[in-house]
């Protein structure tokens, strides 16, 4: 039998998955990546890796595989789409699955990969490509204690913190759904805040440095500000994210016959800034919009 | 002539007042407080101060007088209203308002003050009771050099952090607006989240650690969803001053032709609280809001 341990694969090379995998590389891991990208995957090959156009060709004598896609649909077609990962995986290995999705899909999922004898970890992540990229990424898991002990390894190479949040599938993703909540919020009203400034004809770095030392301060407000005051909005992280991760909010409210009128609204203003044209650009381009609806003057 | 130095009033012997108005008897201030509540006098004369029913007796022969009040137009009524503080001050000596009002306020204030030979300095403050109590205030300040000058010793008897925003009354008032702003929504989206935790069935414990390490967090989440977690509305800041402070927000938008959605969505939560009979509560009392309108469990 092939020795499969310190050897595994990450499926998903973008901003997020190529950090991941030249983190696991440099801890000394033996990793083996998969994007449709050929880019993608020569800078996975140039950082010391192999890389593969399909999943299961990766995912073959693996102890994990790291899934690093956008959403559910995509997850869903990883495991079990066309050279599908779920059929390649070793026995007892562990799936470890970061998109951002609704806790049902995590716990559709979990349920149908362990019944063929492979374990799942529900696995939001959060801290950006920065931090993806230094290993000190913050994990929100929740899978059975096989899963984590499976897992345990390269998590650790990963993250700076690991959440545990529960012995089943659908945790992780629910706590991940409360923080995207906050943080879309929060980056609205950050792009609230300082295009009504400009609009007020304010010092905007001034305001800005003030309210990073005062209780309006959010962890958004912090880090996207500075962006507006650049006038620099190539994607960090772009609208579409949060028109994905609030839809997704919005959803559980609605089946849960919960009202979320701050959320909604930070929604609308998200699709207000994909309708013009900014799906791709960084999520501070609600400031944008803002100073378009209003004629504020924005750097 | 009589002097003056190192000898101040406290006008609003309220959460903060009282605590500003005893870190100065601490610091070897001579107080003279002024309050409508003779329990709040008495407070101050215990803790070594002296206290009168009226502005202008507590203004008389101070090198500067500090207004803590609720709003614009308690501070008309103490500078200009009957037994007013605007005629019984010492000429050159400073009147330091504190209370959020909009900036043109302020400006009309200022420059009525000044023509009468007193110096304005526009002082909004944040940091809350236990920060007023400590001396350790935030200031967001402007006003004429001279105001500042007048101002200096006595600032740094109250606050950490002293921002200097510009030469001339205004600034200070509408920096304050843009945190109250922020302020406002963030703890209206800390509710909003909390309570769509809770209709989850989150462990909220669980969830507020979480979230408190995670790019979602904010300086009110981290402050006010504690109350939330022990079920206790007394009040620390309450529903009805971020009232206030939003509509003072709504007013500004509204004049300018500044769309502000999710401002709009946070003050409709901070009335029906109002409306629920919430008003004087604390403002964590949102959660409660969406608990009765989802039939969410809250502790």
């Amino acid at each position: 039998m092939t020795n499969i341990s310190r050897k595994v694969a990450v499926i998903g090379l973008g901003s997020m998955g190529l950090g991941m995998a030249k983190t696991l590389v440099s801890n000394g891991w033996d990793v083996a990546g998969c994007d449709i990208s050929a880019k993608a995957r020569d800078a996975l090959i140039d950082a010391g890796g192999s890389a593969f156009d399909s999943g299961a060709a990766a995912a073959k004598n693996r102890c994990a595989v790291l899934c690093v896609v956008v959403n559910s649909k995509q997850t869903e077609a990883i495991l079990w789409g066309e050279k599908g990962v779920a059929k390649a995986m070793a026995p007892g290995s562990v799936f470890v699955s970061c998109a951002t999705m609704a806790p049902e899909y995590a716990r559709n999922f979990a349920a149908r990969l362990e019944s063929d004898g492979v374990h799942y970890l529900d696995a939001p992540i959060s801290g950006g490509a920065l931090k993806a990229a230094s290993g000190e990424l913050s994990v929100m898991a929740s899978g059975s204690a096989k899963a984590f002990e499976c897992a345990d390894e390269v998590l650790e190479a990963i993250s700076a913190k690991i959440h545990c949040l529960g012995d089943s599938a659908g945790a992780g993703s629910s706590v991940k759904m409360i923080n995207q909540l906050l943080a879309g919020v929060h980056i609205a009203a950050a792009c609230e805040a300082i295009a009504l400034a400009a609009k007020m004809e304010l010092d905007l770095q001034v305001v800005y440095d003030v309210i990073c030392n005062s209780a309006g301060n959010s962890w958004m407000f912090e880090n996207r500000v500075p962006h507006v005051l650049e006038g620099d909005y190539s994607p960090l992280s772009s609208v579409e994210i949060f028109i994905k991760d609030l839809g997704i909010v919005h959803d559980i409210a609605h089946s849960k016959h919960f009202p979320a009128p701050l959320s909604a609204a930070a929604l609308q203003m998200y699709l207000a800034a994909a309708g013009a044209g900014m799906a791709k650009d960084d999520d501070s381009s609600l400031a944008r919009i803002y100073a378009q609806l209003s004629g504020a003057k924005l750097p």
